[in-house]
């Protein structure tokens, strides 16, 4: 290590708790990337970042309009253009959070508890964004120069699936032209045990309504003769599934690339046991295809999950009605080589082939994400594996993500640049559900291992890059 | 005809905008019983009328407490003990009703389209109670008395099953004595089809929950391995049903009393064709049990219909989460003698039996209504068939009515008089759905039919009560 990088560690450590103090400023902006009413409030979470970064002394720092919500660009090029360049990819959009979800405190007001940050977008991603830009801040305030060039590229719409952020890269080539990309976006099961992501899935998210009468109707006078809407969507869904659960969509799994014996031996490397699965979630028991372990299930494997679903009346007391409509919300989670537009118009075709005319179907697709699958050979993948040992005091595994970043094909495609996924979260931080939060401890270990990154990257030989 | 019914009937007609405009106040009230937010509204209502009653010149009017919400009381017996005496019965409490349902106006702002009154609680049963109320003034303000006496029973729990009536009947046997009770809360299929319903199917309403993780989960990390909590809703509702779409729960028809070939020809009398159905409803296509008519699905057999179904994210766009619980409402549709009790253990027992170990579920009872049948050819059910020839111009049918009136049974059974069941309604009313609505004309033939029945009762036999 150089004392470059022991004066920005050090630097990291000294001013903590103001960086806290900041992410909270960051964490308090309710920036629901899927509610249209909150799009000012998305809008307000970018320019914080923009003027926070532009204080740090990036330049070029803009917030840069899409056909959807902004991506905020920032850039720090002192290293010379004999260094390699890092392009950070990070999102400020989170996902919805209401007290009467079960949040214990109020989801946008940060409160630290037993050594974590309880908020929505705690680990997800606003916390994990924030790291690479605390590491840049801490060279940039010691050294006065990071050891290579750093780009930001922040975005707003990554929860619902990043549709206008591909467009936004073709347009963008050249400003954001890097030989690698970071995304901390991801997690590790236990502090001792981080994770260099290299695999994730994709997905095909679709919403399906099902419509019987016009209007709702009294069960009393019409139950008996009327196909009720919530009962043919029941025997639709029930239709999606095997009984040994595995999907019942003809073709779903044609494109699915088998995992060869060395590839699973590497996964059992990092078991999921039942006990472990049922501590995490609180389940009574797993659920499966039985023949692909727990881990395998959830990480290399596509699946079918009810995201949401709907009908009638739900509010208290009784309510003596047939509905007149019933939906749902389903997500598909996909594995490579499958293609989410085949995949939705394979659940389309079949959902439509299987409603009873009783009824009227509606299948919508609402977002799609490439699966990636990214070799962890590479030397950019090794120089994380050394930040890990060095920064965070213990060696990574590579491992599969079970979750999505639609991004990371993207990125793979059209730059042609390694996306290295160096993710600082925790498996049981809860993202996506009530009570979020984000260990401080990982928080600063993070910095810690961004920091030792940026070196890593500027001892790799220039020539490597093509 | 007296002229003293020709008399009441005149004014009826004169002053019928007034009492329109006294019925919009009462509808005005939003007295949602299931609503426990609503409890003050509920009781407004029921001041509202007694202070209409008493200002009428009843006797005895009170606002009588109840566990629940309370029951209005208010007699008139000028006609003397040796007359008989009418027990009026209706319900003042509405079911639920928002904008956001599909309301193409105000549910509690009335306003009159084409002849009819749009409003919650237009036709059930605001409107049809208060034809009794007026029926008896227009007595009064002419004649100065009416030909029988007149009790009042207008409770404020129907919506949500009388859960306090039964104990409210049985403390005040005296009080409520009466020779037969007059109940307008059912409908016609069109105004020159009066129907005098004698019986009514009974309900148990249950609700079930069940849960999976202690919280939503990230599909992205758990999909695969955890059984999705509405999924495993779906499975078990999909068992409750059989292929023939008859109900696959254990020992559902085992009390219920076959129709006999008579009582199949009366329901034929009144068909419900495939047409008529699809153009009431909007369906695409009827369903049921292919062994029974569409008319005698609706009305003489039982039935299981899911009123509401509710798991994680309804709102706009996607979020990707496995639900940590999914839960639904379910009601079942009784007819003699099935218990209500009695399906409510074998719905909870079957449930339990099916649902999977990966998950728990939780069965609940909401309400129950006992199923109620009344013989025909008593002399106050003829009476009030000559009250509709006389009163509204048309000969009735006597028909079985699908929904469930659970106090039908409790005034039977307790206070062992006749329940004559003199719908002023039309079957496309609307109730308990979005735009609600009731015809101006059948309210005030409804108000004639009223005061021609008060006569006819007082001409029957007085030694046919016991």
């Amino acid at each position: 290590m150089t004392s470059a990088s022991d004066a920005a560690r050090s630097y990291s450590r000294e001013y903590g708790a103001r960086f806290q103090q900041e992410l909270f400023e960051l964490l308090r902006i309710p920036s629901l990337s899927g509610d249209p009413a909150r799009a000012g409030d998305v809008r307000r979470a970018a320019e914080w970042l923009a003027a926070h970064m532009r204080g740090l002394g990036l330049a070029n720092v803009q917030v840069m309009e899409t056909a959807g919500h902004p991506v905020v660009y920032g850039e720090w090029l002192g290293a010379g253009p004999q260094r390699p360049t890092l392009l950070v990819y990070g999102h400020y959009d989170v996902v919805p959070a209401e007290l009467a979800d079960g949040w214990r405190t109020d989801p946008f007001e940060p409160v630290v508890k037993d050594g974590r940050i309880y908020a929505r977008g705690a680990t997800d991603d606003k916390g994990q964004l924030f790291i690479h830009v605390k590491a840049l801040e801490a060279y940039l305030q010691t050294s006065g120069a990071a050891p290579v060039n750093v780009k930001f590229l922040i975005e707003g719409e990554e929860e619902v699936s990043s549709p206008n952020l591909r467009p936004f890269i073709e347009a963008n080539l050249e400003l954001l032209k890097a030989d690698v990309c970071v995304i901390s976006d991801s997690s590790m099961r236990a502090i001792e045990e981080p994770a260099i992501t290299h695999s994730l899935r994709g997905m095909t998210y679709i919403e399906l309504e099902v419509q019987g009468p016009t209007d709702d109707l009294h069960s009393g006078f019409w139950g008996g003769a009327t196909h009720n809407p919530a009962l043919a969507l029941v025997e639709i869904l029930g239709k999606l599934y095997n009984p040994d659960h595995t999907i019942a969509v003809p073709g779903f799994y044609d494109d699915v690339v088998p995992l060869t014996p060395a590839e699973r031996a590497m996964i059992a490397k990092n078991p999921l046991s039942e006990e472990q699965f049922k501590q995490a979630t609180g389940v009574p028991a797993t659920w499966g295809d039985a023949n692909y372990t727990i881990r395998e299930r959830v990480s290399a494997r596509p699946t079918l999950d009810i995201n949401g679903m709907w009908s009638g009346w739900s509010g208290p007391g009784p309510k003596t009605i047939i509905p007149a409509r019933a939906g749902a919300k389903l997500s598909s989670r996909l594995v490579g080589n499958q293609n989410p537009h085949t995949i939705f118009q394979q659940l389309k075709r079949y959902i439509e082939s299987i409603t009873p005319p009783t009824v009227r179907v509606d299948v919508r697709l609402l977002t799609t994400g490439e699966p990636a699958l990214i070799p962890f050979d590479l030397p950019e993948m090794q120089a994380a594996a050394r930040a890990y040992e060095l920064g965070w005091g213990h060696t990574p595994v590579f491992t599969r993500g079970g979750g999505s970043i639609p991004v990371v094909a993207d990125f793979y495609n059209l730059m042609r640049i390694p996306v290295v996924m160096m993710g600082y979260g925790l498996d049981d931080d809860g993202l996506h559900a009530p009570n979020e939060s984000y260990s401080i401890e990982m928080f600063q270990r993070g910095i810690e291992t961004a920091i030792v990154y940026l070196e890593q990257l500027a001892q790799l030989p220039r020539q490597s890059r093509g």
